[in-house]
């Protein structure tokens, strides 16, 4: 098959690499569409010294197992449903033995067939386009957040960052508060959650000592100032949730979150059937994401592509 | 009146001091016994950038106010009862224009008279000798953390630090959790929770990778080394608790927040009435914790003292 493969130090194209060996649970998915999220480019720049096929974005056809022949979207955590974080925390997503799809330990879905443990597998509902559905993981991530803390109609909300998952996590958190604001970096991506009835500001037109009156500030700013900047709006007693994720240390001061009794909310992965049913009833709008497309042979070049400024999503389609 | 003051780089004796001036609202309060906590430590490093009369545990009598004459504690932070915080947020501790006793603008109490809000005032029960309610404020700290979080009575609960507040936080997490652990530096120190029945163990004998078992891990370490051990100990979707307040920035690895999605609770002060209740019907022993006393005009040498290893509380008495 086709892929695009990680070395550890280069990403490059296969034209003729062996299918993936399902494992016991296992089946096979001929995919469709995947798409570039920030996590493959930070993985590109040495983040959980990943080597293999890039991908965890992605729909497909299953090859076999109860949903054989069916559009599929997959959770990209593969647990082994045994151990005590498995059974008795009930935390497979935590699965400390676990497999990642195209991030940890398991090759992913940039290439014409991806190896899913079936569990994993969600059918998309025939409403979903399957340009849609490619986003249902990262729209799983936005919903990830209610499920951690109560957001209320009420809540002063800022979203740091204005990227794909910014303006997702902005789309979700603005179906629950009525004051959600999104502060980012470009005009351009602003301009689409403006289109959306989401307030923005640019990030260097805001107050730098910031008015301290938000009641949750999310961090999708993938960068080391996204803590610090969140810690400058948010309330005492408010909650700073961090989705970032960047490799290597951060120079911090730890002491205004003991003194002002913040909360830091660590948030991954989120419920994959509470995004394809966003996504089928139209809850959140991900059409103005799409940024562009690239066939597979092209793939280092859609990943290149990701990295440019004003550039949203974009989908990998062998 | 005598005081024990921080001109910002020494600290020193002054035998005639002006009597403080009560502002609107406020009571004197004679002092009769103040304790050294490790936030007087870090402001004489420079943390706070505080100048005045140090001090902020402290039992005294009321000289003026519906409790004249009695022996009372008072709480430190000092609201303006006006602002969004103190009214709509109904959160008076983070009041942005509040001082706070000996740290915060206003003068503290290593001296022989202090100036106390009378709405901060709380009257000490007779059954509570004057050595035990001057720990009051620290045990009220350790209160805060069942105000915050839940903790259940199988969670496995790591306290970091083996000090004031790390041994006051181990006792009224004691009484909620039968699975309690402290981690420490000092053999004495840990030998004094083995009395109380408190399991221990040496920082220097953990394992350095830490089995990630942790529900619930609280930072009593007053070191920037604290939230990294933290994250070496607690589970996925577990609790960090930051007790630590420490002045200047730290290098910190954020991502594992995210990616094993733990949160981290800033905690600072906490209720006196439980505090007192619990002094009062001996469900914190704080009897093992007295180091040393000196009266006021050695208050300089107190605490010099409270940073010798091996010591617990040190007390001054004017």
């Amino acid at each position: 098959m086709r892929a695009i493969v990680f070395d550890g130090s280069t990403l490059h194209y296969e034209a003729d690499r062996p299918d993936p060996k399902p494992g016991s649970g296992d089946v096979l998915v001929r995919v469709l569409r995947a798409g570039v999220c920030e996590t493959d480019l930070q993985i590109i720049k040495g983040y959980h010294g990943f080597h293999g096929v890039l991908g965890h974005e992605f729909v497909g056809i299953a090859l076999g197992g109860a949903l054989e022949g069916r559009r599929v979207v997959g959770e990209i955590n593969c647990s082994c449903w045994q151990c005590d974080t498995c059974t008795r925390l009930g935390n497979p997503q935590h699965c400390p033995h676990r497999t990642v799809i195209g991030i940890v330990g398991r090759d992913g879905a940039f290439a014409d067939v991806v190896a899913v443990p079936e569990r994993n597998l969600h059918a998309v509902p025939d409403a979903v386009d399957t340009d849609i559905a490619v986003f249902t993981e990262p729209v799983a991530a936005a919903f990830r957040i209610p499920e951690q803390i109560a957001v209320a109609r009420d809540d002063r909300v800022v979203v740091l960052g204005d990227g794909r998952l910014g303006n997702l996590c902005a789309q979700v958190l603005a179906g629950l508060s009525d004051h959600v604001f999104v502060i980012g970096k470009h005009a351009q991506k602003l301009a689409v959650l403006e289109e959306m009835g989401i307030r923005t500001q640019l990030l260097s037109e805001m107050d730098p000592v910031g008015d301290r009156s938000a009641d949750i500030v999310v961090d999708c700013t993938g960068s080391a100032s996204g803590l610090p900047t969140a810690l400058s709006l948010v309330r005492s007693r408010g909650t700073v949730v961090l989705k970032t994720t960047i490799a290597g240390e951060h120079s911090q001061s730890l002491a205004p979150i003991v003194v002002d009794e913040v909360t830091i909310v660590g948030s991954r992965c989120g419920p994959f059937d509470r995004a394809l049913d966003a996504l089928e009833h139209g809850l959140v709008d991900v059409s103005p994401l799409f940024s562009d497309r690239f066939p597979l042979a092209d793939g280092v070049r859609a990943l290149e592509r990701a990295q440019e400024p004003g550039v949203l999503k974009v989908l990998i389609e062998p």
